[in-house]
């Protein structure tokens, strides 16, 4: 919900170039709060209210706005505002920042950022998407083991602005190989003895990923042990940067998203949903959309090789789509079910027996449950409740085929080393189709 | 994957006693990996190994286990032996372990507890599920405003161990009203400072939520601003509890998953799936089933009521299956990226014109590309070219029903204070289902 509270004042604010107002609007809250009371501004609105506070406060409450906006403004604003802004960004938010937007905007604006900053930029760049080197920041409170308990908080209190989180400090050699890690957490109950050093203290057995790790694993990693950050270490063990629990939040909704729309039979969308082109969007979609149309196509050769039998005996059409529609119903519960269960580690590739042994008796329950309230259906449309028995048979056994195929499909990929999520439901609804429609034709040809 | 590198050592350990061995494994490791190598032992083998340890290191690995083996362990493991580490649990943890078993082991554990950490879980169990206060800690660092930073950090570090963060202390006054909030940044950052006082730093405009709240939006929340904690208040502003980064990760995996479980026609499952009773998982789906078969029985009734065109031009059946299909995985695909984008807040109420209108275009150009692969078939099995154009019309008809509905049905159930996510994706293919067969039907009979 757009908060339009303070809009008008806002506006009159702006147009009476009121810089003091606007200042006192943008350092009034948190920077949250304030970013989320300009939600109803256009982006360039928004960026010229942010020109009435400091630098710092700018940061803030830009890196609060929504995506959309930012990108607009960058692609909007003048380079020589925005620089001194990405400057003081947190290097692993610029960087997804500047991604999103067009090459010659970045260029011009890298071009007026101080060589430091935009050589570390030019760094995290080169990170792939979805690798944990496109999400780590490179602002580490790093300090050397020999400091003391009393140097370190000096230290920190001296730099706090200036890293990402101060509540894990990593320890580091002279070139730069992590040896371990103090929490501010032991240093501050170390604050009656200032002379410990961070040698005396640290922890040596530290979980730590790398820069090219897959980010989805890493967040599930941080999530696991509950910890506010992970190092990310090269081949040599040198400490490249940390990921922080933002971050991993930030991974882990992005992968639910991504997750959904695979189950949707969607590719996954980069932007919102909203930002994403009418075309590309299109495009995205049509991918799968072609194979499911492909093995739909298979469905109607098939019924068309069962023509003389749907001639003779008409009423079985009618019971066509209730019987794919079962059978594909229950393989996308199993499929989603199951997919999930692997996605969270609920279910290892050892339980794949039990797995499928499950959804089988799950099958028979609920094949048998549909079963009987088929029968009633088919007795009524049916010539003889004799005749009308093939729905309940066939029920019985296409829902068991669901179950069986939810279950074993998403499996197979994981045990393929693929991504099980890439097994949409809807194809897996699309698979049962085809069998669905082999087995009724069967059955009806048995008993009638 | 379960680590099992250690598993044949432990169990030597435990069979020849070596209580030392078992020790030293215990605390060489991060508690979180220490259990990770326990994964592969039963429950009450990994109970026993904890034996051999401090309770502090006991409770540390306990909360690393899985919630199944957590549960097995309270189930069968010995009251007098379970009710120190129960005690020692963080609150919030502790509290949604004991509701997930019987309430006469959970009374045998409670007689054996110290009377204030009774009080506290009755307390905290008196949450309802779903709610902030069932994820809510109540060890808090609250302080009076006229500690100086000097006092603070000295007491912080003396009760370290207790508080779940040290990072967030809470400013209140003498009856636990909250007045703000200094952040263990802050405190560093004034190291320099020592008789500067908490409510000179304190920052006063908190974002706070209720107990009562509904834990997605809390956590929703956190995510949002970057929090490492926010504050539960009650009515009359008393500070009552925090919820941490790890819960709100917790309660972000868990709320996926739910909407993963409801996007796939089935009852969220409280507990793993593996941990879920076969008949209660049997039911949890058979609802939904239910009436997607109900849905699927209309089809049948629609196909029954078009018997005699149906008889007379034949291969009309054929593509039944092929047409149904089309617009239900359209459908699936809209509601799937609609709900997520309600759900992450991408897309808000004001914007439904916008997305009705966009979902008909995506829906017009896929419906195109669908007709022209539909129509190169349909001449195959069609009498004549002129009579296959059925197909590829009716395709475009379906596939743009499909995108509107797609994006209508949440966007009506969002409107009606409901959670979109209800509206499964099997159950928008099967409305369209039945629209998709009296459409084909229609333009049948309208062309030939």
């Amino acid at each position: 919900m757009i908060n339009t509270l303070y809009l008008p004042e806002i506006r009159e604010m702006l147009e009476a170039k009121d810089a003091d107002g606007l200042r006192e609007f943008c350092v009034a809250l948190h920077a949250g709060r304030t970013a989320e009371f300009m939600e109803g501004l256009e982006p360039l609105e928004a960026w010229e209210v942010l020109q009435a506070t400091d630098n710092a406060t700018r940061v803030a409450i830009f890196g609060f706005l929504g995506q959309d906006t930012q990108v607009e403004i960058l692609e909007k604003g003048e380079p020589a505002q925005l620089a001194p802004l990405i400057a003081e960004m947190p290097p692993d938010d610029r960087v997804d920042l500047l991604n999103r937007i067009g090459p010659p905007i970045v260029e011009a604006i890298l071009a007026l950022i101080p060589t430091e900053e935009r050589r570390d930029i030019l760094r995290l760049r080169a990170y792939p998407e979805g690798t944990a080197g496109s999400v780590m920041t490179t602002e580490v409170a790093k300090f050397p083991e020999s400091l003391t308990v009393r140097a370190a908080l000096e230290a920190l209190g001296r730099h706090a602005q200036g890293f990402e989180t101060i509540y894990y400090i990593y320890i580091v050699d002279e070139e730069n190989h992590l040896c371990g890690l103090v929490s501010t957490r032991q240093l501050v109950s170390h604050i009656g003895k200032p002379d410990v050093t961070l040698g005396e203290l640290m922890e040596r057995e530290l979980v730590t990923v790398t820069a090219t790790d897959d980010r989805e694993m890493v967040a599930a990693k941080v999530a696991d042990f509950d910890f506010l950050a992970i190092p990310v270490v090269d081949a040599e063990r040198h400490l490249v940067g940390i990921i922080t629990h933002d971050d991993v939040i930030d991974v882990l909704q992005e992968e639910a998203t991504e997750d959904a729309h695979m189950a949707g039979a969607i590719e996954p969308l980069e932007e919102s949903y909203l930002a994403t082109r009418l075309i590309r969007l299109t495009r995205l979609r049509a991918g799968w959309l072609t194979v499911l149309f492909g093995a739909a196509l298979l469905t109607a050769l098939a019924l068309q090789s069962y023509h003389d039998s749907l001639q003779k005996i008409a009423w079985l059409v009618w019971f066509v789509p209730l019987v794919i529609s079962s059978g594909g119903n229950t393989g996308s519960q199993s499929a989603t079910l199951i997919i999930r269960a692997l996605t969270t580690k609920e279910i290892l590739p050892k339980d794949w027996f039990t797995v499928v042994w499950r959804e089988l008796l799950i099958g028979a329950l609920l094949g048998a449950f549909l079963a009987s309230i088929g029968y009633l259906a088919a007795c009524f449309l049916a010539p003889t409740p004799a005749a009308a028995m093939v729905i309940p048979v066939t029920l019985v056994l296409v829902v068991m085929c669901g179950t069986l195929l939810g279950a074993l499909l998403p499996l197979m990929f994981q045990s393929m080393g693929l991504d099980p999520a890439l097994m949409s439901t809807p194809f897996v609804a699309g698979i049962i189709d085809i069998v669905g429609i082999v087995l009724y034709m069967n059955v009806a040809t048995w008993l009638l």
